[in-house]
């Protein structure tokens, strides 16, 4: 797949990702030597493009920096069992925004979030646009699709995890949950929000108090907050 | 200017702004007979079209529902004065990207913020992205544009505020902040971050704590998160 951006590049060559080949943009050649180092010291092939030829190939936001790259690895549901000792995980119910998906992406590894699951026929999947945005993030991140959440959610009780749903509904504050718990969040898509079923399965059911017009936040917002309050552990 | 999607024009209808025309899809005219009431009642005028002219007058984020719309309304520095009851200001620090000011707006209005300061000459312009992203919370914002966020700060430190930049070397946790003060939060840019003099006329300098390897979060994102914090006024 295409990758491109300069945060998408460095992360992957820090994640020792496979890069088939990498393409810098000419005018970004003198300015960063690093690249070149380590490109060199990894023996990863590089090309050296012009502007127009990077625009043709990867777009109009590349920074300079592109690469093909070995698909992401995409865990399944048979997987489930490395993560028994994990303390966080989150559960998106049917994002289909791949910026909004990105964006969470990014905020997961700022938080400590072991593992993102998704649901395999209503979701965006895991294309450049999510990697951008991530930026390279994506790299550090454990992403599993699976047939069912609701499944997975029975799963994940019987390992212990405490399910906590979110809803405009909920009455439970993120910041009022035991952190020494082992938890699942779960995230409602953009425009439905949960699922009846996951509410129905969810132990907890968090809301996030708002004062406003609109009383709906942007569902990367709304991830980035309950996660941020339930990484305060042990505080 | 053009405003599109379904909550956009809700929310436009119901604060009352001036809409010049308003065009639904043929197929939605059935479904959503209430728009059409309020269109009535309030004399604004509308026309039924079908989904190619949608598309090429609005593009394909419309979900059936657009408008032409007068400009939002600016705020200029002289209005400054209005806001010295407020208690809560954001200050955007070269915010390029209309999904992040679009989201941003949105949380601005969930959390109550009263006010955003931009600067004149960095910054993305309200267009019809950002009204988009918002999902109509422009309608319930107020957004001021100025040539100097120093010469604001310092107005705002004479009308009371406490200045709260945000910085990854920040050395307080915006949980930690007094919330009986009158603050004004800056968030820094995309790619980076506050300007140097900004940060040296905080009185406060946030940071959010971070575990991951990318260590930076969405501008949208760490913009939620510290407005979050802050709106918890009085608990």
């Amino acid at each position: 797949m295409k990758i491109y951006g300069k945060n998408c590049i460095n992360e992957a060559l820090r994640a020792k990702a496979k890069l088939d080949k990498v393409f810098l943009l000419d005018t970004n050649q003198k300015k960063d030597i690093n690249i070149i180092d380590q490109l060199n010291k990894n023996s990863i092939q590089y090309e050296i493009i012009n502007k127009k030829k990077m625009e043709s190939l990867f777009g109009l936001n590349t920074q300079g920096y592109a690469a093909y790259r070995q698909d992401y690895k995409i865990l399944g549901e048979d997987d489930l069992n490395n993560f028994i000792n994990s303390s966080r995980i989150l559960i998106l119910d049917g994002i289909m925004d791949p910026h909004n998906l990105g964006a969470i992406l990014r905020t997961v590894d700022a938080f400590g979030v072991d593992l993102v699951i998704l649901p395999k026929n209503r979701s965006v999947s895991v294309n450049e646009t999510v990697a951008h945005v991530s930026t390279g993030a994506i790299e550090h991140t454990n992403i599993m699709y699976v047939n069912s959440l609701l499944n997975i959610c029975n799963k994940l009780k019987g390992m212990g995890f405490w399910i906590c749903g979110t809803d405009a509904k909920g009455n439970i504050l993120s910041s009022n949950i035991d952190k020494d718990l082992k938890l699942a969040v779960i995230i409602g898509s953009e425009g439905f929000g949960m699922s009846k079923t996951l509410v129905n399965a969810s132990d907890y059911l968090i809301s996030i108090p708002m004062v406003g017009h609109v009383n709906s936040l942007n569902a990367s917002v709304s991830a980035a907050i309950v996660m941020y309050d339930l990484m305060k552990k042990g505080e």
